[in-house]
């Protein structure tokens, strides 16, 4: 092993049994990336005493770097704390700051008003053979663990515990002892324009990449997000010939570019309000508050966004919106007519500079022939303009929704940039 | 090997770096255990020809059923078919009832009016020692291919497609090929008890559960949910034996007990809305549409749903929702007088039989002395009657907008059934 890498462990049945989306592995994945240490393996078992002995011994084969999270806890499903013991050796011994800091949480952050349970007290039990990280956030302290050449790092499993743990100690510390190297990604959003087709277009450009430079596609809601992503040794060499690649490769897809960061639609749609100085409100139907969500799940967005009238049924589109009965019985709340009323009418309402609207059938239930569950009319607008836009979506209701909030964002850019 | 278990093999440098999320791993575990089959692990690993390698001859070393997905694009990332058909042993062959689906796609599906691309011919070559399963759905078939006793199956990433093959053609095939055992799962859900107490609370019925019956604790946004799983050969004395336990268990916290379904807490409110034939509609500020996106998430929720005012900004709260310019200045957008007219104007409003309002400070900015980030107001009302509370939350903006939601839903289902 020349080389720094790392694998990740996560522990949990919940995980094999697929009852819990596991995000631990990305975000750590992300913040080992940005210090130059590549991941090797990601690894789920269960809480199984031989499957986490065996991805010990196989994932420190192939990786210096082992970071584990979950089984923690103070129940007695959890089984890593006793076993890691074991593995490296040591015996548990009471870890007095630990245990003052569970006491304090317990007196003055969870407040529950009750003592110390014996479950909590041995939280604070630790093996005597690693060193303890701090976790300001939760009763279950961080270990690391050192074995031939080799650091382990056992991180609780509950995620902003984790995120704390891996900022405040495990990333100084791997910083401190490694040398790495450096990874660069650049990320940049086509629309409008298949992968396949894309592909043909960039066979020349991928053909005459330099070796340490690759060029990753992911396609999404329809559109091509492009990556390219090279390993180095010195950051200043690395920018340099990455920055001149990136640039390279967003000339060959000028006409399709959407942005050249790694960014959500979201992100973009509030750049673009804060630049302009402007404001938006949604009006939705089919998505039922989705886009809303997306547009406030952006710190901040409350300098540009007003609001929504989330108008699932025809009463609410005709009483709070304002959209005229007749419309709505001539042509359908899915419906071109429809979606231009209440964009228009959210406008007025929420005196705002921009507008969304959507009304379509997300499924499984809803669809009629002329109509099928799928189908979706969505408008844009500004206070000079309306784009209106029909699409018609294949997938199952959440996919669906995803679709549809990911393709009016797209048209709201549209209108904000042309 | 003497039972049957499986292990998933996700491929992409995309996981690895953390761009991405996999959820294909969990809705693929879950669906295997539907049919008895354990995941004993799961691994994602780059798009790097030794990794791929390496992980098909660890994992058909302890499973006999390899599930990979990933790898299978029109692009040149994309190395998981040649590396199959190297690993098996086989050559590539055209496929001509794959190209046959490929061209029927590109003509009347993705009607983008263009010829078929080389590469999405390329797409229909297939090793010539596998079985090709059908993907309806896009245009990378699934292969399964045998060694040794294992069966080994390639599916696309693309999640809908792998879940059309998933459904179609692998899990049949399982149940044809393999007497499988019995895993069943029983999950309920508590709320206003901590993990620790729960525990203390069951170690007499843990300590007793039989041995092939496991208890475990799944924390999640300030309540518990507790799943016993049961491994067995026989589905009748699977079901009766865990029953048994769960009625046991049931009993044990019936003082916490929200549901004894592992159902979310917005599906909870969906079927106390329709066993009553009740309507809903919220009105939400600082959650931005989430508390309406997780209850139109469930499919059917037009039928109880009538909408949502999103009051962002003080405007839309008093222009849209009538709450009293006095009360905003007096008490300030996050307090219970503001919660309260919100809740009584959105339910007039939309003339609904129960509605929710919520407002608080998600954070990272926005937080003054008396009224920190992290501070929710949230109020709930039918006709008759009105709660209100106030909680606090110390987490990053994701997870207090993910807080505020669930302990609001909770909040209504404990007016609906007291």
């Amino acid at each position: 092993m020349d080389t720094v890498s790392a694998s990740i462990i996560t522990i949990g049945d919940e995980l094999l049994i697929g009852q819990v989306i596991d995000t631990n592995s990305a975000w750590m994945a992300q913040e080992l990336n940005k210090i130059g240490i590549p991941v090797h393996r990601r690894i789920a078992v269960g809480d199984n005493w031989d499957a986490i002995w065996n991805a010990l011994n196989q994932e420190s084969a192939v990786s210096n770097i082992i970071l584990i999270t979950g089984g923690l806890g103070p129940t007695s499903d959890d089984i890593t704390k006793p076993l890691l013991c074991e593995y490296f050796g040591g015996k548990l011994v009471l870890h007095q700051p630990t245990l003052e800091h569970v006491t304090y949480l317990f007196e003055h952050v969870f407040k529950r008003g009750l003592p110390l349970a014996e479950r909590n007290i041995k939280q604070a039990e630790v093996p005597d053979n690693c060193t303890i990280l701090k976790n300001e956030l939760g009763t279950a302290p961080g270990m690391l663990f050192e074995k031939n050449g080799c650091l382990f790092f056992s991180l609780p499993g509950v995620p902003h515990e984790m995120q704390g743990l891996m900022k405040q100690e495990v990333i100084p510390l791997l910083q401190k002892r490694f040398t790495t190297g450096c990874i660069e990604h650049r990320t940049l959003l086509t629309a409008g324009i298949g992968e396949s087709m894309l592909a043909d277009r960039l066979v020349d450009f991928e053909a005459a990449l330099p070796k340490n430079i690759s060029l990753a596609y992911l396609p999404n809601f329809g559109m091509v997000r492009l990556r390219l992503t090279m390993f180095g040794n010195h950051h200043d060499e690395v920018n340099l010939s990455i920055n001149e690649q990136f640039a390279a490769l967003k000339l060959l897809v000028k006409d399709v570019l959407i942005t050249d960061k790694d960014e959500t639609l979201e992100a973009i749609i509030g750049h673009l309000l804060t630049e302009q100085k402007k404001t938006i409100a949604t009006a939705e139907s089919c998505t039922g508050g989705y886009i809303a969500h997306l547009i406030t799940s952006i710190a901040g967005s409350s300098a540009y966004y007003e609001g929504s009238v989330i108008s699932y049924s025809y009463e609410v589109k005709e009483k709070v919106l304002q959209v005229k009965k007749e419309i709505l019985e001539k042509y359908g709340a899915v419906s071109e007519q429809v979606v231009t009323e209440m964009v228009k009418n959210v406008l007025a309402l929420m005196q705002t500079d921009y507008a969304i609207a959507v009304s379509g059938i997300m499924g499984p239930a809803g669809g009629t022939p002329d109509k099928p569950v799928g189908t979706v009319w969505m408008a844009v607008a500004g206070k000079e303009r309306l784009i209106t836009k029909k699409m018609h979506f294949r997938f199952n209701r959440q996919r669906n929704i995803q679709l549809t909030a990911a393709n009016t964002l797209l048209l709201m850019r549209q209108l904000m940039v042309e």
